[in-house]
């Protein structure tokens, strides 16, 4: 058997950036089933940077999907050809995961998937009134990597973790993808920002690996090959709503990164959350659950119901910044 | 007497971002004679990132000038309805500089003066065949300050510099802008590569402020409102080119930041050396010295040979990225 490496597959889709990657653990090259991406493409509409800007996904044949629902959480194994090939036997090997970048690293428009609308497209967090924009905090240039979810997994609010005695967000869980273009997750992180009791968050980030270090297998790996980024990636969600005029954000387990197991741990139970919530066995609250893959779903819609529901979005298309973009903060002085 | 106070005025000239940027200390607001802004503007010959890419620099009037020779140094006084005023009585706050932005904050593009060819547009450096792109060094993402040059400066490589005890680099200073979008120059670090002993360079990165923290007047306030900023700097310039796999860089003064006294001799001088240039009292080896403005220089030129040395470049735009601009370096490991 050959040692675990990292692989790094990505797609870009759409100008904002957008991304679907996919996290996997397994040869990276030599013998065993190759698998073949399913391409999914991006449609905006809207105007960027503004409030009614909507990021939509298409799958391969060119139908609209939501990326929450219908892009599968794990990547399934098929060789080129296209036809499916039988299950690895070593599970381990078959941490492969698809991601969804909503904000590409180095950016700063608080881009995330629309939970409540359907077809949940991607659109930048509106907060009283305005758009979100993350600071840039000295020495960073906005998110510090490409920040986005897991497709298919659900923290449900109505459920408590045991480990950190926390609700869920009611989100997909979040991923930090660490590799130049591509990763795997090996790591965990989990914080709590004080801010609002009612709606403390239980957010799970994922750290992931990069292909150009092939002995990357666990978050201790992290620590030797890209030294300091665990350090920046705790100090970043320390202080990110800092310049908003919000306190500094505290973490569950004294900020201690957690590793590979734990974080496949959260991804299998994330994803029990999310397939209950898709048949309807649990209260999603507002949550979209309409789809076009998940047929035994009662929330599942055709084809035509989907582009329909696209179609009545504005479409217009410019490009706009915004000063936010432009400013670094000192903290500290 | 106001208390002297950072002014920032700028103007983007094309996609690529180049930028002249005044450098000012005097009033911001409030009595005084205000300063009107020359414009600007560039114009794109050839494809960005390519060898062949030439950004060239137009007045107001339209007309082709040089940046290193045609934009003055000091922003000139004069009313809003453009009529020249009387120069200030106190010459220290008349220290507004024109500023030549070649690489913005947060890219990577080795973007430069072209000094030996007409005009001197901003290019591209070529090393070895290849377009030069500095590397993100963790955790900065590109340049960290708008970098770039003051115009109608010259280091003087047959001049030895008493300070430093090395001879000028043939270029006009560089600067490197600290404020968000303005700035003001108060402080000077000189560094020495040791890579190679025949081409020592001397270069006098000048410091910038910001117009939004109004009590910034020298180099300590820099300390005092940017935390942290002037020991990134410091270690920017050190590990730069390690990637690349050459030695660290080392510095004049042991990596002192000097003040602005210091700096604002160092532009004199240069300025001073630059007129000899011009005026054809020196050697300039390969250095272009065309210009359209400084009339009673031998290399001075009609605006139809200007625009017809223009028209000779190529002039097909598109985009393109290069792949050392989305990796993180992570050093020391």
């Amino acid at each position: 058997m050959r040692a675990l490496l990292p692989l790094l597959r990505s797609a870009w889709g759409g100008r904002t950036g957008a991304l679907v990657v996919r996290l996997r653990e397994g040869a990276a090259a030599g013998p065993g089933p190759r698998r073949a991406m399913a391409s999914y493409r991006t449609e905006e509409r809207g105007q960027p940077h503004s409030p009614g800007y909507r990021l939509f996904f298409k799958n391969e044949a060119g139908h609209y999907i939501s990326p929450f629902h219908d892009i599968p959480l794990k990547v399934e194994s098929k060789e080129e050809n296209g036809i499916p090939t039988k299950r690895a036997r070593n599970d381990e090997s078959e941490n492969l995961f698809n991601m969804v970048v909503e904000v590409p690293r180095w950016t700063n428009a608080k881009m995330e998937i629309a939970t409540e609308e359907p077809l949940n497209p991607i659109k930048q967090d509106v907060k009283d009134g305005k758009l979100r924009y993350v600071a840039n905090i000295f020495p960073h240039k906005g998110y510090i990597w490409n920040y986005g979810a897991l497709p298919q997994t659900w923290e449900d609010p109505h459920r408590n973790d045991k480990s950190t005695d926390c609700c869920g967000d009611n989100d997909p869980i979040d991923v930090c993808e660490i590799g130049s273009k591509v990763g795997c997750s090996n790591g965990t992180l989990c914080f709590l920002p004080p801010s609002a009791p009612r709606s403390i968050r239980n957010e799970f980030l994922f750290l992931t690996k990069s292909l150009l270090v092939s002995s990357l297998t666990d978050i201790d790996d992290v620590r030797k090959y890209k030294p300091g980024y665990l350090e920046a990636t705790l100090n970043w969600f320390r202080f990110y709503k800092v310049p908003e005029g919000k306190p500094e954000n505290h973490f569950a387990f004294n900020g201690e990164f957690k590793n590979k197991a734990f974080a496949l741990e959260v991804i299998k139970s994330t994803h029990e959350c999310w397939k209950a919530l898709l048949m309807k066995q649990c209260d999603g609250g507002a949550i979209s659950c309409t789809n076009v893959q998940i047929c035994d779903s009662p929330y599942h819609c055709a084809q035509e119901k989907a582009r329909s529901l696209v179609e009545s979005v504005s479409s217009s298309i410019s490009k706009g910044s915004h000063e936010e973009e432009q400013v670094w903060h000192f903290l500290g002085k």
